[in-house]
């Protein structure tokens, strides 16, 4: 058996599969986020253990998706999720504690791998996964393969700059598309308008503008509030403008949209297909590039590490 | 022998090869720029029996490189730089007119690859070329091929907007890279800053405000003239921020810059440079992406879109 784990912002989701074919895990665990570097390795070993421990059987390689810059060696050299680790070996660390192949993965890129296999984009050659969660990120699949750039960074993309001078961000940047189109731009946004006023729903469920956070405003979405309508509508113009960038950059023919932001449902994705289409140029004389939801919801990280481990594993065989 | 064109905004330029691996043209032919679909066939056409001439031998092959959104038919789905020329069947049409292989790219795809192989990326696996003309194209390489995306209409970046609800392009959208950091957003704002009193020096030359041309900036540049330096160092901020935008998304190890504004040469290089790794993320975690000036200049696209079509021509060889 293989196991996958997502290193998340907010949690940490272990998953066992059979094989490289696999479609379902065979077994899950979970565990508090982590926030520095030995608790990081601490964990993935806790949780490998608990997993084997669940299927009765050794774990033969190990992958991890996580938040980050991840390079061709599996260091991780800077996490916004996880501050002061930097250049951490955590393939090298890993491997030596756990004397088995460990593959460390940038988790959009994972989650990406696992949406082509099992999800959303089967069949599919050129892929983009945008996660909406407390950031942004993006895996890529060109042409039926993994994407990950020179040094294994690529996909990035909730730092492209949207709006050039614009707020400054916590990464220090100023008007990054994460800024404005991820979970944590929705509640900003959402105290912001409450602030000057407006979601008195919210407000008063909340208790006060600054107590308002993701699940009251996913509440309200989901109750059909029209203030928090409009809040979505604007949500997924921003979302909009940035992966119209991704696609005149890139051409894909079909976009993921995963991470918690997801949660909400079809109005976000047809909303972001919407404002996309609406700044994708010479949209009349191209295909519509199609935006679906992820199938694999808050599983796609995990679920692709373990992939990736599998077929790693499977591809240079160890011991 | 084989021939690539390239239809620029203000020229063809058309360059014969010997084959697939060559160095250097063997013969050039310059023509007017096309403004509709058959000035553009009978340009093309009319350039091919020039160069024919010129060699004393029939051309095996055809290229085109063309700036606007190329299908993988060799179809012209739309072009900014040829108004009215929409879903125009190029490559179907010439071949009919020429009865030889034809290749239709866009241009700076068709860049990338020469300079690929004959000039600043040779030996390099993953490369942007980025040409700042008239507006702002990109051409990339991953892990060594060509990249076209599903339709063949990746490299669109320069409609990636970088200030949403920004100032209007002329493609009708806010913000977009192209609007600040292309050869006409260049000149763009001289007038603008001539307009409101400064550029003393280059209005005076010009005449008025209105009169002040690229030639008249790239002049007073290469003078040293010192608001016209805060001018490029303006333009080079905007030209880093699309830049880094493109290492967020894609993790390129090396960025060639072409087009006419690379005219102005190592000022534009290194200033384009800097801002980019300012505006990289975790910048001292990663290798820093070099920023180079493209070697083939002006001749990027023809060349580039002569080698596609001897390679094309010899893995599918007709008649």
């Amino acid at each position: 058996m293989y196991c996958g784990l997502d290193i998340g912002g907010t949690k940490v989701l272990g998953l066992a599969i059979d094989g490289p074919g696999a479609t379902e895990p065979a077994a899950s665990r979970r565990a508090a986020t982590v926030y520095d570097g030995e608790t990081m390795i601490e964990t993935v070993e806790a949780v490998v253990a608990g997993l084997e421990s669940d299927c009765g059987q050794p774990m033969a390689a190990v992958g991890v998706g996580v938040a980050g810059i991840v390079d061709r060696t599996g260091t991780l050299r800077y996490s916004p999720n996880i501050p002061g680790v930097f250049d951490l070996p955590v393939r090298a660390r890993l491997e030596a504690d756990l004397a088995r192949p460990v593959t460390v993965e940038n988790d959009a890129t994972a989650a990406v791998w696992a949406e082509m296999r099992v999800g959303a984009g089967r069949g599919r050659r050129h892929v983009a996964l945008v996660s909406l969660g407390t950031g942004i990120g993006t895996g890529f699949v060109f042409d039926g393969q993994l994407y990950r750039g020179w040094n294994g960074f690529a996909g990035e993309s909730g730092h492209m700059i949207i709006q050039h001078g614009g707020p400054e961000h916590l990464t220090g940047a100023r008007g990054p598309w994460e800024y404005f189109a991820s979970g944590r731009g929705l509640v900003r946004r959402a105290r912001e308008l409450a602030a000057a006023g407006e979601l008195a729903d919210l407000v008063a469920e909340a208790g006060s503008a600054e107590a308002i956070d993701g699940a009251r405003v996913h509440a309200a979405l989901a109750a059909g509030d029209p203030a928090a309508m409009g809040l979505l509508d604007e949500l997924c113009r921003y979302a909009g403008i940035g992966v119209a960038n991704l696609v005149h950059v890139l051409d894909p023919e079909l976009v993921i949209i995963s991470g918690g932001v997801a949660d909400i449902g079809e109005p976000l994705i047809r909303g972001i297909e919407r404002w996309t289409h609406a700044h994708v140029l010479g949209g009349d004389h191209r295909p519509k590039v199609r935006v679906v939801a992820a199938r694999l919801g808050p599983r796609a990280g995990a679920f692709g590490a373990a992939l990736l481990a599998a077929a790693d594993s499977a591809a240079d065989p160890i011991g």
